[in-house]
C-alpha cells in the first residue's frame, strides 16, 4: 500500500461499445489490475459496464456497485428527480474520495468513452480537486452502431449531428431535417416519437435501427421494420452521402 | 498459407488517436499477427498510422504505403482532383483485392475510426463485393480531443454538432450559432475563417483549440490564445454544458 501522505487516482476508464476486445489495452490494463472497480447500475440489474469486464477482475478484487436511486419512477422535470440524483452522486463521490484519501486507486468502468453522455462525468466534476482523477477514452457506442450497420457515417464535408430521442418532437424534426449524417442517442420508449419526427424530415427511408452494437444480441434493421419499442441500449442513424473520388 | 480457393480478408482496423495502447485489444492483435500490413500517407512523409504502430510489426512483415497523389497543389473543386484521386484508390484496391485473392489477409491501418471521415472507406466501397472486408472500430480523434482537454463534450440533452473547417464561412456561422456542443475537424489553413465564424456565432469565449491529441506533441489552448495556423492533426471544440443533476 502507498503512504497515506500520497492519494489514489480514479480513473475513468472507457470500455467501448460492448465486446471485450474492444476496449483499449490501456484500459484492459488497468482493469485487470485494479484492487477497486466501481460502476454505475440500474438496480437489480447486473449492469452492462460490469458485463462487460466479467472474467477479466483480479480474484481479490473489492467491487462498488452504484445503483440508481431513480430511473423511470420520477419524471425528469419533477424536482425531486435531480435532488435524488444528486445525492446519490455525492455519495458516490465521498466513497471514492475516501478510498483515494487511504492511498488506494479506483477502476470506475464506463459504457463507450467516459466523457460523451456518461454517468462518470458526474464523479468526475465532484472529484475534481478533491481527488486525482484520471480518464481514458474508448470507443463510443456510436463508433459500434455504424460499425455493425457496415457503412460510414461521415464523408468528405458531411455534417453529423448527435441527438438524444428524449428532445420534443418539434426540435427533433428542424435537426433531422437540418443535417447530413445522424446519430440518435437514449432511444427506448422514445422510439415512437422519434419514429414520427424522422418521417416529417422526410428521412425514413435512410434510417437505422442498431440495437446492442457489439454486444451478443446486435441487430440491425431498417427503421421501417424495427418493433414498437428500443432497448435502452440503440442508436438511430443516417448515414452521410457526402463527397466520394 | 490459405488455399487459393479461400480468399484473404481486409481488415481495416482503427488505430485510435494517436497513442499506441489507446488501440484497442482486437486491433493490437491483428497488427502484431498481420503478414501484410497497408497504410496511407502524404508522399514524403513516415504516414501517422504508422507511426502508430512502430515497434509493433513482424520482423517479416511485407509493407504497403499507399501515397496520395494529391493533396493541396490541385483545388478541390477542380475535377482533376477528383479523377486522381479516384485512380489511386481504384490502383490501391487492385492491390489489395489481389492480396486477398491469393488468401492473403491484410491490415490496413488507419487513424481514429475507419468510418470517421476515414480515407479506408473509399477502400472498403470498392473492395465489397471483390474481398472480404472487415472493421475494427477505433476511438476517434475527437474523443482523444475531449480527454485531452480534461472536460466532457455533451451532458443530458445536449446536441453535438460535428463539422469540417473546409465549409464556406456563413454555413459555419449558422451552425456553430446553432449547436450545444462542437466538433470542428480537418481545421488547418481554414483556421482563420473557422476563427472568424466562432467569433461571429458569438462563442469564441468557449472554444478550445486541441493539436496532436494523445501524441506526443499533445496541446490544449483556448481559441484566443491559439497561433494563427493549426497542423493537420488538431480539432477546435465546444463543450455542452446541458443538465448535470
Ligand atoms: C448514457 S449514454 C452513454 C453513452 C456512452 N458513454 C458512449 O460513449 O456511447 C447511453 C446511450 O448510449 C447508447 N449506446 C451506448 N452503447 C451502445 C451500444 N453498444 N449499442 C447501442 N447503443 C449504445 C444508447 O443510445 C444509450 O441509450
Ligand atoms: C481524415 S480525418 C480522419 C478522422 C479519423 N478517422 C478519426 O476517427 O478521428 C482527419 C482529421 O481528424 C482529426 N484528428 C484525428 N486524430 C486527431 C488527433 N489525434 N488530434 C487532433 N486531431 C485529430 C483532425 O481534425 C484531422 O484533420
Amino acid at each position: 500500500m502507498t503512504s497515506p501522505a500520497a492519494k489514489g487516482v480514479i480513473h475513468g476508464i472507457g470500455l467501448g461499445p460492448g465486446a471485450q476486445d474492444l476496449m483499449s489495452v490501456r484500459a484492459d490494463r488497468l482493469v485487470r489490475g485494479a484492487q477497486h472497480v466501481a460502476f454505475f447500475r440500474k438496480a437489480g440489474r447486473p449492469g452492462q459496464a460490469r458485463r462487460i469486464v466479467e472474467g477479466m477482475l483480479r480474484r481479490d478484487v473489492i467491487e462498488f456497485a452504484m445503483e440508481y436511486p431513480v430511473t423511470t419512477e420520477i419524471p425528469v422535470a419533477d424536482p425531486r428527480y435531480n435532488d435524488r440524483l444528486s445525492g446519490f452522486y455525492a455519495e458516490c463521490t465521498d466513497h471514492l474520495a475516501a478510498l483515494s484519501a487511504t492511498g488506494e486507486d479506483v477502476v470506475v468502468l464506463c459504457e463507450g468513452d467516459p466523457f460523451f453522455y456518461g454517468s462518470f462525468m458526474h464523479l468526475h466534476s465532484r472529484l475534481t480537486g478533491i481527488a486525482p482523477v484520471a480518464v481514458v477514452p474508448g470507443i463510443t457506442g456510436m463508433s459500434g452502431a455504424w460499425t455493425a450497420s457496415g457503412a460510414p457515417i461521415t464523408w468528405g464535408e458531411d455534417v453529423l449531428t448527435v441527438l438524444t430521442a428524449t428532445m420534443p418532437e418539434d426540435e427533433l424534426v428542424r435537426r433531422i431535417g437540418d443535417t447530413d449524417a445522424l446519430v440518435v442517442m437514449k432511444i427506448g420508449r422514445h422510439l415512437p416519437k422519434l419514429r414520427r419526427a424522422v418521417a416529417a424530415a422526410g428521412r425514413d427511408r435512410e434510417a437505422w435501427l442498431i440495437e446492442y452494437a457489439a454486444m451478443p444480441d446486435q441487430r440491425v434493421t431498417r427503421l421501417s421494420d424495427a418493433d414498437a419499442v428500443a432497448p435502452y441500449f440503440s442508436i438511430l442513424l443516417i448515414h452521410g452521402q457526402g463527397r466520394r473520388p
